[in-house]
């Protein structure tokens, strides 16, 4: 579990975003995060035979949509804020996303980074400059490790989700999608924390724009389809996914978000996520990574119904160690 | 050299298209081949200072822009034509993209394929269905091994470029390009027999776009560089490059309309085109095949002045085998 709450710092934060603080996440995005294209998939329409929009997440800065979320967070901030810096423990692409957008902002960020990080993920936040503290694999160790940084920095702490500041930024990958597309009337997104998936149906809500948001969920990390039936948060015993995007556990902030809102929640096994994976880079030509390749996954199940509203779809990242296991898999399997 | 001038039925293609030809390729083509995206890539601007707009032929039928060019000549074919079906000689894009043709039209493709050809791309080949004959992997088998289909079936031959008809689909992704973006007035294309090429040429000047056509060329197949300083035609001895889509000689048709109309002609070495490659999965998020990488590597080289007009560039392909010795090539390197 990807869980910070109890940290100091991000308490107040910890709601769905009021419609004039997605407005203005939407203004002041623009031109600070990546326009990103949207592609109407041929090879996903012969696949499939659904009209289908995909949001190239995949060509956000840093690779991936947290590059909204993380902007819009840092940009919030009070120069009192400012001069302390940020903090979270990610070892994945919120961490990534941090560092970029504290850099781009001028300000400190300190990335606390767990164990057992994918390399490439932990380069990555290297690269954009961030300090990098070291903490063991667990939770526990994540949290104390992190709460340390902030007694000795005074850093505000920027959640991966569970910040409404976060959830604006995400709702503006929606709302580029579906001003772009009037037509769409269906959208798939991906599922881990819920922060993308709560920003669209904020999002929709936001435009005004009637559509049936459908999360989807790996089968090995289904909290929120196990939330949803119980009608509360429930917090899973082990996470058992290839889609190391997609393993937190949805959040305080954003599951009554997608309690009223989500349309349908939907699950895809890993067989299904590495498959969807190679078939996107083999025929429509597509880097994704696991976690974006759930929505794929789905389109390609045919699950989906071939009547109805013209769909989109949130490709949310592409960030793949091409020399990693997981890559690897793709290709043995 | 992948010349079959010799070969019967296509003598009188052997020449640039019409402006006429070139109207009737681009209401011709309109929704048998896919009007591919065009990508404003921010990775590439923030890599390169330069505004490009890629036109991802990567993501046309076959995933290659010879679907335009095979296309249009299938459907330029006479009823008597298409009795007899189509034949050609490929170890590449061309002969699966003239299979896929002759299947969307209903009628018979024969494939002649050399020994030594790509996997994958046969395997393309087998896919749309089209007859496979094999021969040996000389220019002289197979000339003869193709004269034989013709002498037996009376199969109309489609040059890979030297044929109005496949050079006037080849200038649809360039019309498609200019007038998604009439503010490009640079363009860079891959070149190899040049079919794309002089597309590019004759597209903007029968949209009478000013633009300057820059040709790329593998270092290692630089017969058009060659050609364009003797003032004729120059056959190289061997030709040495990863860009497998790249080692034809520049056409008879082709190549008076590149003398005439090129802007420029760059060659990159082997090293560029594969570290280009690499860019575009790991940062870009693109999956290119080497020619197309051609153009990245001249964007990233530096070689481009970055003031001046925004930019084009076509990326031409991409069939990439994931299992494959060049693809393994470039994350050793």
């Amino acid at each position: 579990m990807n869980d910070i709450e109890k940290t100091a710092g991000s308490g107040d934060w910890v709601r769905a975003p009021s419609a004039p603080e997605i407005a203005v996440a939407r203004s002041r995005l623009a031109g600070r995060v990546r326009h990103t294209p949207v592609i109407a998939s041929g090879a996903v329409q012969d696949a499939t035979g659904l009209s289908v929009f995909l949001k190239c997440e995949q060509f956000q800065q840093v690779g991936a949509f947290k590059a909204r979320g993380a902007m819009n967070a840092v940009l919030s901030l009070s120069p009192a804020e400012r001069a302390c810096g940020v903090a979270t423990h990610s070892s994945g692409n919120h961490g990534a996303a941090l560092a970029w957008a504290a850099r781009a902002a001028g300000i400190e960020a300190t990335i606390v980074v767990p164990g057992g990080a994918v390399a490439t993920k932990r380069a990555a936040i290297e690269h954009y400059g961030a300090r990098i503290v070291d903490c063991g694999p667990s939770q526990h160790d994540r949290e104390a490790t992190l709460a340390e940084v902030v007694a000795a920095t005074g850093a505000c702490v920027i959640h991966p989700y569970d910040d409404a500041r976060v959830i604006a930024g995400q709702a503006t990958a929606t709302i580029e999608l579906l001003q772009s597309q009037p037509a769409i009337g269906r959208l798939l997104v991906p599922v881990g924390g819920g922060g993308l998936a709560s920003g669209a149906v904020l999002a929709s809500r936001w435009l005004n724009h009637k559509v049936e948001v459908i999360g989807v969920e790996p089968a090995g990390a289904d909290d929120t389809r196990q939330s949803l039936a119980a009608g509360e948060r429930v917090a899973l015993e082990r996470v058992n996914t290839v889609a190391d995007g997609l393993r937190a556990q949805v959040g305080r902030a954003t599951f009554p978000v997608l309690q009223a809102g989500l349309g349908n929640l939907l699950t895809v096994t890993d067989a299904d996520i590495l498959q969807a994976m190679r078939w996107a880079a083999e025929s429509a030509k597509l880097v994704i990574e696991p976690s974006a390749a759930t929505v794929l996954a789905v389109l390609l199940s045919g699950k989906v119904a071939r009547r109805g509203a013209p769909m989109g779809a949130i490709l949310s990242g592409g960030n793949v160690d091409f020399t990693g296991e997981v890559w690897n898999r793709i290709w043995r399997e």
